[in-house]
């Protein structure tokens, strides 16, 4: 980390993380699973920065949760040790896991077929696994109540270390209100205890009960017998959740900085240098009853200017126009003019930059440069 | 570069690049310019590869199109030395501009409103830059009939240079035929040849002349009047481009290599480990007349599979299904299975990696991994 003195002497576009909002959104998931009585295993998918992941999880050890091997090397060699990854795992990263697992990282890995968790009882070296769940019809995962449940757990013991179960309720992102998330958060519970309880009966160890996703860590209200939760994107937050009920605009820490290149009058456009490549292409609240096109656009400060919006991009342009589409004061925004886009979603946006530029409130001071990475 | 053996021996999500292809693609657009009697100024965009970009361009020196100030330092650094950055300039960036030029890059900008024009002329550095021309109401652009025009021109040569004008067609993607894509190559060399010519008229200079877009640039009929061609997507091609009839599937040089990594048999989904993270959110081909999802499915060997379309995704999970929502034959599939995908959008899904794996044809050996770079 490195200090610049301020956003106005940035390049063009480059993402601003308001730390006070990070930290409020940290306190408020730590006070929730305090409350529940469960263990947080953060997921750094989203800030993918080792910096930010140390200040989301609960010792420099972890536990932590990763989407990629990239992401467990990065935080295995930052000292982080406890590691989940909790994408089904593909034969050909079994070496990569191994090599990792040798070199003293724990890690964890996540399989729901027969298939995978014999290839990984086939090497015959103790990879503990957790059998993915199915929650939800939405997306991986062995139904909690289907003979497959036993069968992969068979097939994994066999070789391999069976060390709990693990789902993702991304259904959640189709509630429409909080009371619907919660009780997601109980289907998403009911899951992953059900099928624990399947397979303590049948003679397996089940230590871990794993759920995550940040809309029901926040929502649910009982979290009897699951052990921790797994949530990445409240530390950011983002539109996305802003549109679930499950923030406001106040909330969302993360902001693409970018700034007035053209006015196109007869069309009130503003033309900016934040197109899809900085923003990313993500859409994720066209679904959702207020569609913020590529995103909320705030001042320089950070203040949402409520009348408008992204609503259009190319690769390196933004277009900017009123969302009731009526005229621009075009004087109040002049060629240079920087402006402050809130991402509809924080995994995708930020995937698209390589640092974050931290600062505190509506400051434009620049306290630190935080490098963020990619890839798998 | 360096060679690796086989695409089976990769761990996966990772970017493939058929040589054959891209190669045949690279002379396709070298005999038309031929035809058409303009030079190359190639877009580095889409590859953002300096090994790349060297097959693209006329020359080791250029000339290139760049869509960032990042291609522009590394394209320098590798020797390439004529270099248009073909985004409005920002005003935060003249410093970075003049840095360029001042280590030996030719580097010409482009702006479209007299306040971006007079904050360039205000350095008196003689920073050469072509005014934006608005061809088809798409993004920027000052319209060739305005006045606009000609005070932009002035404000610019009180202190910088006027080279030219250059446009970019982008509602060529909007065409549907290839007579549509000809008519808007027609109306782009119109609205640039028009505005030099009032340049010109009014005592400045226009030199350059300057149009791009890949679909404009394949079906152009006479470029009479014009200078250069800038396109880039054309080195890779898309299924956006399968979409406007401007290639077809055998011409997709770019895939993401995935592999199963589950079933869902009840939904007759392949869960892979290519999720919109590898294959990016971009949904391009959903305005046109066939949706191919995320992408279209090929076999290792990039034999497209024309049953099957990645039909939604997660960070990192694909969910393959066939298009007719049929029965999936998993035998076929087995966890493990290597597949292809071909990309919407060639620029999106090449920014998500960092690297090429360079393939021939149906060929599994891997001949040379090239770098990709991102960022501003």
């Amino acid at each position: 980390m490195h200090s610049t003195p301020d956003l106005t002497h940035l390049e063009t576009p480059c993402l601003v993380l308001d730390d006070g909002r990070m930290e409020r959104n940290l306190e408020r998931m730590r006070a929730q699973l305090r409350r529940l009585g469960v263990r947080a295993r953060p997921h750094v998918k989203t800030c993918k920065s080792t910096a930010i992941g140390a200040r989301m999880a609960d010792t420099p050890r972890g536990p932590i949760t990763v989407s990629t091997l990239a992401e467990a090397e990065r935080f295995f060699a930052a000292g982080f040790v406890d590691v989940l990854y909790a994408v089904g795992l593909a034969p050909n990263k079994l070496d990569h896991v191994l090599d990792l697992r040798a070199r003293g990282c724990d890690l964890t890995v996540v399989v729901d077929n027969v298939d995978g968790a014999a290839a990984i009882a086939a090497r015959r070296a103790g990879i503990p696994a957790l059998l993915e769940i199915d929650a939800d019809d939405h997306r991986a995962g062995i139904r909690p109540h289907s003979d497959a449940l036993l069968a992969t757990a068979r097939a994994l013991a066999d070789g391999g270390v069976l060390r709990g179960v693990m789902t993702h309720a991304g259904a959640s992102y189709a509630c429409r209100s909080p009371a619907a998330i919660a009780a997601m958060a109980a289907q998403e519970r009911d899951a992953v205890v059900t099928a624990a309880a399947r397979l303590r009966a049948a003679g397996h160890q089940a230590a871990v009960v794993s759920v995550g996703s940040t809309p029901t860590a926040l929502f649910g209200e009982d979290l009897t017998g699951v052990t921790e939760v797994r949530a990445g994107v409240y530390v950011f937050m983002d539109l996305v959740m802003v549109g679930l009920s499950v923030c406001t605009l106040d909330d969302v820490a993360l902001s693409v900085l970018c700034a007035v290149i053209g006015h196109q009058r007869d069309k009130n456009w503003l033309v900016t240098d934040g197109g899809w490549m900085a923003l990313s292409r993500d859409r994720g609240t066209a679904a959702l009853p207020i569609d913020q096109g590529y995103g909320v656009v705030c001042d320089q400060h950070g203040v949402a200017l409520p009348d408008l919006v992204v609503h259009g991009t190319n690769q390196e342009h933004g277009l900017v126009a009123r969302r009731d589409g009526g005229t621009l004061d075009f004087a109040q925004f002049p060629v240079g003019t920087l402006l402050r886009v809130l991402p509809n979603h924080a995994c995708a946006t930020a995937a698209q930059h390589d640092r974050y530029h931290l600062v505190r409130g509506r400051e434009l001071t620049v306290h630190a440069v935080v490098p963020r990475f990619s890839g798998w």
